[in-house]
């Protein structure tokens, strides 16, 4: 902690740092597979295909070309994409394309991700701060067990991260000054840009998110306030 | 249940209808009384006159006569009056009015609010829909043991209750239609607000919200979808 300022509040990123999307969607989409008769599709491919189209999209929001939509929107656009592009599309109608992006409202937590989180909120004021939008985080939390003092993102902000925006617009909505709050992610460039804004940050690193192969942020890229394995060890860091 | 969608999810009003506002702010108004040497004045008749600045303040607000400004700046500036008006702006200075707003962020629940949501968010998504900022009902929150799925209200709203958009932007947050989402109140205008806009309506009376002398909201008033002594018997009612 450089800050003299209390730590108040934790913002944490959800995809990838609180929930394994890609084996999460890759089960929903192999088990949507199997009932249409699909064979020899790697379903990780999938999800990374699907994933690899998530920041190009928001870019599109954060520059002003597009008006605001929200991930779900996003999503079932990819989708169209990616099963033309993984030659899935006779197999999977718009039905079917509009149910498996519903997947995404459907992730598991790491397993440390629940525990963690209660008892950081034991001390702490705890916050999704996610690209994904209220009622997504709502059902993915209600899924996977989480437990939220509020739910905070970019729809709450009216931006996409990293904008600044998307952090000090949920900071002011906790009441609390930047230096009050800690941005917890698995990514560095999010605690780039929280840091930029004033945020605290911890970086806890998921080097399964992208699979067995995944070569970025295996660690911390920057001198973050907190470094740690898991939502456990940070709590044990943080004193809660 | 008249409407044919089912129930996903249930808002609820904050002050009054989950929490017993005038004990809580007259016993904290009391500590700061007694430790200011203040004695003969009822601290329930603070609480009351504080509370009868709201409604007149939020329409000033609600009216566009004023730019948005949360429920701290309103309380802060009541405060100037009620002082003012009960003989205490002598004994009460400018610091000790700003910690004496903060009284509204720690109000004690009626006894089966905590129950009744725990049992209520098993099987609906339950969200505030308070005049409450974020900042205020997390606090509120965390002070009461009240767990929420995601904590709604006017400010992420942008507008205060009875306003249409109050209702119906939190509504949209949750992703949901209006029929799909029941307002629980202890406020009859409340319900009346949230029916005109689709939404389900419960009534729970809180009879003694007021004091002894309660003369309002001690029965419904309009043919609620639901009627309940508390949110436990809400729950019974839902199936829940």
């Amino acid at each position: 902690m450089s800050a003299a300022a209390p730590l108040r509040a934790l913002m944490f990123d959800v995809f990838g740092t609180c929930v394994d999307w890609r084996t999460s969607v890759a089960r929903q989409a192999a088990a949507l597979g199997r009932a249409r008769g699909v064979e020899g599709v790697s379903w990780e491919a999938v999800a990374d295909a699907w994933r690899a189209r998530y920041q190009p999209q928001m870019q599109t929001v954060r520059s002003g070309a597009r008006e605001w939509v929200d991930l779900d929107v996003l999503h079932r656009e990819a989708l169209d994409e990616v099963v033309d592009e993984l030659g899935l599309a006779d197999a999977f109608g718009p039905d079917d394309r509009d149910a498996l992006t519903r997947a995404w409202h459907r992730l598991d937590p790491w397993p440390d991700t629940a525990p963690g989180l209660a008892r950081l909120r034991e001390r702490f004021v705890v916050a999704p701060c996610s690209n994904g939008h209220v009622a997504l985080i709502v059902d993915l939390s209600r899924h996977a067990g989480l437990t939220w003092d509020a739910v905070l993102g970019a729809q709450t902000a009216g931006a996409y991260k990293p904008l600044p925006q998307a952090y000090l617009r949920n900071v002011a909505l906790l009441g609390c000054e930047p230096a009050e709050v800690m941005m917890v992610a698995a990514h560095n460039d999010d605690l780039v840009a929280a840091r930029a804004c004033g945020l605290r940050t911890a970086f806890v690193a998921r080097p399964t998110e992208h699979g067995p192969q995944q070569r970025t942020d295996l660690a911390p890229a920057g001198d973050w306030d907190a470094v740690a394995r898991d939502l456990m060890e940070l709590a044990e860091l943080l004193g809660a």
